[in-house]
C-alpha cells in the first residue's frame, strides 16, 4: 500500500509528501456528475452504498492522490436522528424539524450507527474491497458543535444566531446536545474504523464562529472526549485521526494537546508558524487557499511549492487545501497540484 | 469632552474603560429606521448630510457611549469612482460595473475626496458642531482590500473568485488597484479630519479571507501605506489609527506593526492572549460575540465581565462589539452592555 499518507500522520519519514483533497469525490468531476444525476439527488447518492463506493474511487483514477475519503455526507447522524436533512442544489441543507427547546434535545435519540447509519459502513467496506490496499481508506464525521449549527439553525446560517442563543441562555441544553452528539459520533467513527477506515478525520467547520471560551467548551471539548474515547477503544486506537477546525488558527495549541494525531489547518495560517507552535505535538494538513485552483497552471504550481517551503524540510506534513475544492474547478488544474507536490517533495 | 476613548488609543490612564459600538447608528434603533424610511434607502441617507449627522447622534442620546461614528458606508469611495453603487436591503452592496480586465482598473480614477466625497465632510462637521465636544468624533473607510473585492466581484461574495483571480493571475493589476486605492483612501481620510474627524478606523472586513502572502501584499501592505502617509501629513499627525481585520487573529504582530495606534479584534481572538503579543505596541479594541446581545440581560452583563477580566488591569482597552451590531438587537441590550462596561471598570 502506498502509506505515505499514514506515515506522515504519524510523522514517519516518507518518500514525498502525500497528499488528498478534501472533497475530491465531488462535482468538479464530471463523471461524479454522472453518478449524481443517475442517483437523483446528494442525499440518495450518500445512501447508496454501490454509488458512493464508485464515486469515492473516482478521483483515484484520475489523479495520484495518497488516501481515498468515504464519499458521504457530515449531517448524516442528524440525519439518523429523524430531523428530516434535504440537501438541495444552491439552497444548502434544511432539516424539517429543527432543535430549537430542551424538550427537542432531550427527546433527540441517541444513534445506532451499525444500523442506522448501515449505508456508510457498507460503502467503507466496499471501497476498502475496491482499493484492494493501492491507498488508505479516510472516515469522517462532523464535530458536534458543527452538527449542532445545523440541526439548531435548521439550515445553513451567517449569524448562528438559535445555536448561540441556546448557548448563551440555556447552556445546560446546549451541553446536553453536546454530550448526545459526542456519544453518537464516537459510535459513528468506531463504526467506521470496524468497517473499513483506516484513518478518521472530524470536520468543525463552525469552530472558528465562537469567542474562545464558547470555542473550547462547546467545540473542543467535545472532540476532545471523541479523540479520548477513539484511542481507548482497541478497534481504534492505532487510527490516527485528525482535527479540523476552519477558523481555527488561534486555537492550536489548545487543538494540538486534544490527543489528535494530526490538525488540518485553512490557508489563513502559515505552515511554518503553526509547525512552530505545534509541530511537535502533532502533524498537520493543508494548506492551499481553494481558489487558487481556478488560476493558471503555473500559479497553481508556484503557490504548491510556496506551501511545501513554508513547511520546510522533514515530515509531519499532508498536503491538502484550506477547504473543500469548489464545484468549478477544471479538473486538470488537481493534477498539476498533486503532480507538484509529488515532484517537488521528493526526499 | 468625555476623552476616554482618545487615551485609551493612547494607552493613556482612563477613569473607566470606553466604550463604542461598530454600527451604533444603525438599523437596530427604531428613531434610525424612521429617519431611512423618509430618506428613502440607505445610500441616499449617506449622502444626505443633515440626516447621515441626525442619525450619527442617535445611539449617543440613549447611551452613554464615549464616542461618535460618522454615519456612511464603507464603499463611498468605489461609488465616487463611478462603478454605480446599489445598496438593497436584504440584497446587499452591487455595482453595476465591476473592474474585471487591466483596462478597467487603468481607467479608473483617482477620487478627489474633498469634492466627491463633500457630502460625507458635510456630514463630519456639522456632528462635530452638534457634538460639541462632548465625545469624540470617528472617521472611518474600508481597507483598499476590501473596497477591491467588491469593486472586482460586484457585490458581496463567498468564495471571492474574481478579485482573488486577479491576485493570483494578474498580480499587477491588483498591485495597481492597491495603489489607486490607497492613495484615494488616504486623502478621504485626511479630507475627514480636516472635516472634523478626531480618530480614524479603517474596516479591513475581508482582509481574513486571504493566505498569509496574500494578505501582506495585498490587504496589510497598502493599510500600512495608509497609516504611514496620515502620520507624515501635518493635519493627521496626532490622529489615533484603528485596523481592524475581521479574521486576523494570526496576523496581530504583524498589523501591531504597521504604526497604527489601536488593532480592533473579532470575538475569536482571546484579549489576554492578544495583549500578551501585541499590547507592549498597540491598543486593543474589541470584542464581544454581537449574537451576545440576542441572550438576557445577566449573560450579557456576565459577558461584558468576561471580557473585561480577560483584558485584565490596566489601560489600552476599547471595549466594543467584534464586529457590528446585528439590525435585531433590542436597543435595552446595549443599555445593559454599555452600563456594565463602565460600571465594572471604574479605576
Amino acid at each position: 500500500m502506498k502509506n505515505r499518507y499514514l506515515r506522515a500522520l504519524k510523522r514517519q519519514p516518507v518518500d514525498r509528501t502525500p497528499i488528498w483533497i478534501m472533497r475530491q469525490a465531488g462535482r468538479y468531476l464530471p463523471e461524479y456528475r454522472e453518478v449524481r444525476k443517475q442517483a437523483g439527488d446528494f442525499l440518495s447518492l450518500c445512501k447508496n452504498p454501490e454509488l458512493a463506493c464508485l464515486v469515492t474511487l473516482q478521483p483515484l483514477e484520475r489523479f495520484d492522490l495518497d488516501a481515498a475519503i468515504i464519499f458521504s455526507d457530515i449531517l448524516t447522524i442528524p440525519d439518523a436522528m429523524g430531523l428530516g436533512l434535504t440537501l438541495e442544489e444552491g439552497v444548502g441543507p434544511r432539516f424539517n424539524s429543527p432543535l430549537r427547546t430542551v424538550a427537542d434535545i432531550r427527546k433527540l435519540p441517541e444513534v445506532d450507527a451499525e444500523t442506522q447509519l448501515s449505508y456508510v459502513m457498507q460503502a467503507i467496506a466496499m471501497a476498502r474491497h475496491e482499493l484492494a490496499d493501492r491507498v488508505p481508506l479516510i472516515g469522517f464525521s462532523g464535530s458536534p458543535w458543527t452538527l449542532a449549527t445545523y440541526m439548531v439553525e435548521g439550515g445553513s446560517s451567517k449569524e448562528f444566531r438559535y445555536v448561540k442563543g441556546m448557548m448563551h441562555d440555556q447552556p445546560d441544553s446546549a451541553d446536553l446536545l453536546m454530550q448526545k452528539l459526542t456519544r453518537s459520533v464516537t459510535d459513528y467513527l468506531c463504526a467506521q474504523v470496524a468497517a473499513g477506515a483506516q484513518s478518521l478525520m472530524i470536520f468543525d467547520t463552525w469552530g472558528g464562529v465562537l469567542a474562545e471560551p464558547d470555542y473550547v467548551r462547546f467545540s473542543l471539548e467535545p472532540m476532545t472526549r471523541i479523540v479520548q474515547n477513539l484511542k481507548s477503544r482497541q478497534v481504534a486506537s492505532n487510527i490516527p485521526i485528525t482535527l479540523f477546525t476552519k477558523g481555527g488558527g488561534n486555537w492550536l495549541e489548545m487543538i494540538a494537546t486534544s490527543g489528535c494525531d494530526a490538525v488540518g489547518l485553512d490557508w489563513t495560517v502559515s505552515l511554518a508558524s503553526a509547525r512552530s507552535r505545534v509541530g511537535h505535538l502533532v502533524a498537520l494538513q493543508g494548506n492551499m487557499d481553494p481558489t487558487v485552483l481556478y488560476a493558471s497552471e503555473d500559479k497553481v504550481a508556484s503557490e504548491a511549492i510556496r506551501i511545501l517551503d513554508d513547511y520546510g524540510e522533514g515530515d509531519g506534513h499532508v498536503f491538502n487545501l484550506g477547504h473543500g475544492i469548489h464545484p468549478g474547478i477544471e479538473p486538470d488544474r488537481v493534477r498539476v497540484l498533486v503532480d507538484t507536490v509529488h515532484r517537488e517533495s521528493i526526499r
